[in-house]
């Protein structure tokens, strides 16, 4: 094989998307920040039993693992960065108010996602510890909005679900592990003909709830649908009641932070000139939702790019309430948080302009090269070209020169490349 | 053992230090694009063969190997990153002039390097491909020092080999790779004893140039020893007039480029208060320095943190001319470039202030909501204390906090904290 040749679901990120990566980067560390998440960086590399303890069997799966030259003992490469910051706010930290921190960095994983998806995500996320509360949920799901917003997304989809919901139906039956596991695969997946099959020996009752639960995804009428065909008990009342909520203030606060734009409740803005550049945020809900790793405990979110008729609305943000993630670290505390790819965040946006630049020659010359000293202190992209190289087409757009003028460096607009 | 304990020479960056690490990265990529290097990130994980060939048995040593569950191959987890920008040069963008890359990302180490080193050192370089002239050599050099400055450095020393000395040494004498490679890893320790076993079937002549070269190390006057001491060839020749010929090209351009600012050839300029502030560089030589991976063809630099008297000077870059780094993949050109561990910069700089945010209280009054907008969207840190945790002491230093006045929120300075 050709030395050159990647693994599947394994590329490079050349120069144009790189530099987009690079900037949302910093659009989304400088959000979190703003909002006072500080930035930590766990390292990629942990012992096994530190990075799997209490996170489920899928993320198991997804996890590289490697022996430890220096130890003997078995190492993870990271899959996901949530149980690593919540050992830092447990253990390193050990603060006993809110801790907010957030994190970028890459993560691993030994099969792709999605068909599509890199196995190598740029995972950007936030995780707020300490808070029991609404206003905690609120907070992320603000923060993540925010971060999509900083990244120049206008249309976004925001889907709440709740765990407790499917918990509150198979609450009382006691139900082995391995069971549990294959219906919530089965209802992550909205399969009903595995659903059936898995819950054959369930009470009428509870399948015929589970089965409902697939359907029970869109806007806020679902809340009441749910009300009325799901077993009534206090701990669904409770998540029901939570979700609204919760739902309300989303709407509240968007309505205050974004002038001009407009947060629906399911109901589509219609897509006139006017509001296309406004920001356009529908809130849906998704009772079965329960893709991904097994650390959720209350609240899960997703949001979406808003799709156009027809295509799939691509997920790009996942999150929500994990209050037990601490615990195998000594301290279970109240914690919420969402996480995003970086990688899957810049194909959904459109590709910024070229960078710009000035030619500049090559040469001892001070006052050349204080000229050129000048303008990268300014900002400036000052490409040199050394001896030979004068004539070559640039890979940057060169849109001015530096040339002498008077006895002195002057910049002279250069016409467009053809 | 403690899931919250990680392996050894790897730790969590915590928040102070992960902003400081930041703002570095920041300020590196920028310096580098405002020279004309594109960013690229390649991934971390390459067949076991794209990463190695060519590259040496100590890169080997230091990198972590694994099963790729999806073809079965073994995959390396990067040690150091040259390898795979000079696969994208060759490969991937395949130009045919100048080609400028810079990156930004962590590499994986088996062991660490030195004692205290971190195994997983979070690499920053720069790649200049395209160019076999000094022109080249000198602008890796002038961004290398660049970036420093960027950083925050002040005084420097910047020390010069080229590996062609010891080449020209051992030409035409026909030795063992095993033996070359025990001379080289002797030299690069400059272990005096371990020459004289390894060398000691060496002809006379040639030993004795080997152990002058351990001496061979200061300021510009070892130039001349060495043409005095080492046995004369034009391939020695060339490499000493173009050592000296790039020692006064950087000296030339610092004095150009750094205004009030000292480059000394060897001689430290007196610490007075008035030169404190004022970049400080001082060039001198290493001709036996051989340290790091198998790749360099040529010129070959370090960059140091001055040390005061009585410390070890701390080596922060390393780079040079690798002009057979693309062979492996079809495509051997000229290159020179450096990297440096942002984990090893950030311990030898002063750690800056602490982040200033201010205070506001939770609510969902819709002009509090839009004063914190606003207050973040001009780049403020802006807490909300969530109900139940007013009282808290922040780890932010909150110098401000967000109160009602007169039906509107004002800022109002807070006194600092005891």
């Amino acid at each position: 094989m050709s030395a050159w040749l990647l693994p599947d679901h394994i590329a490079d990120v050349l120069p144009s998307e790189a530099r987009h990566i690079e900037e949302l980067r910093r659009a989304l560390l400088d959000a979190a920040r703003a909002h006072g998440y500080e930035l930590v960086q766990p390292p990629l590399l942990e012992h096994l039993d530190s990075l799997l303890t209490g996170t489920g069997e899928a993320l198991d799966l997804q996890t590289f693992k490697l022996v430890d030259q220096l130890s003997g003992r078995t190492l993870g490469l990271r899959a996901d960065t949530t149980a690593q910051v919540a050992r830092i706010d447990a253990h390193l930290l050990n603060r006993s108010g809110l801790t907010r921190l957030c994190y970028c960095g890459p993560v691993l994983h030994t099969r792709s996602e999605r068909p599509l998806a890199s196995r190598e995500p740029l995972q950007f996320g936030a995780e707020l510890y300490g808070h029991a509360g609404p206003e905690a949920d609120l907070e992320v799901i603000e923060l993540a909005l925010a971060c999509l917003r900083a990244a120049g997304m206008r249309r976004m989809v925001l889907d709440c679900g709740d765990v407790r919901i499917v918990d509150a139906l198979l609450d009382g039956l006691q139900l082995p592990a391995a069971l549990v596991q294959r219906l919530h695969a089965a209802l992550a997946a909205k399969d009903v003909a595995t659903l059936r099959e898995a819950g054959a020996a369930l009470p009428a009752a509870t399948l015929r709830a589970l089965l409902a639960l697939t359907e029970l995804h869109g806007d806020a009428s679902v809340l009441e649908q749910a009300e009325r065909v799901l077993p009534p008990s206090a701990a669904l009342q409770r998540a029901l009641a939570d979700l609204r909520r919760l739902a309300q203030s989303v709407q509240q606060a968007l309505a205050t932070s974004l002038d001009g734009s407009h947060a629906s409740g399911g109901a589509r803005a219609p897509d006139s000139a006017a509001t296309k550049a406004a920001i356009d945020i529908e809130i849906g809900f998704d009772l079965a939702d329960l893709r991904g790793y097994a650390y959720y405990t209350g609240l899960r979110f997703s949001i979406f790019a808003a799709a156009h008729p027809g295509q799939v609305p691509q997920e790009l943000v996942r999150g929500g309430r994990y209050d037990e993630v601490g615990a195998v670290f000594g301290r279970c505390r109240p914690a919420a948080g969402f996480s995003l790819d970086l990688k899957e965040l810049v194909a959904v946006l459109p590709r910024p302009a070229p960078q710009k630049a000035i030619c500049a020659p090559w040469g001892h010359d001070a006052a050349l090269r204080r000229a050129i000293a000048d303008l990268r202190a300014q900002g400036e992209v000052v490409l040199c070209a050394l001896p030979g190289h004068e004539h070559e087409v640039e890979e940057f757009e060169c849109d001015r020169a530096l040339v002498p003028h008077d006895g002195a460096w002057v910049l002279q607009a250069l016409p467009p490349s053809p």
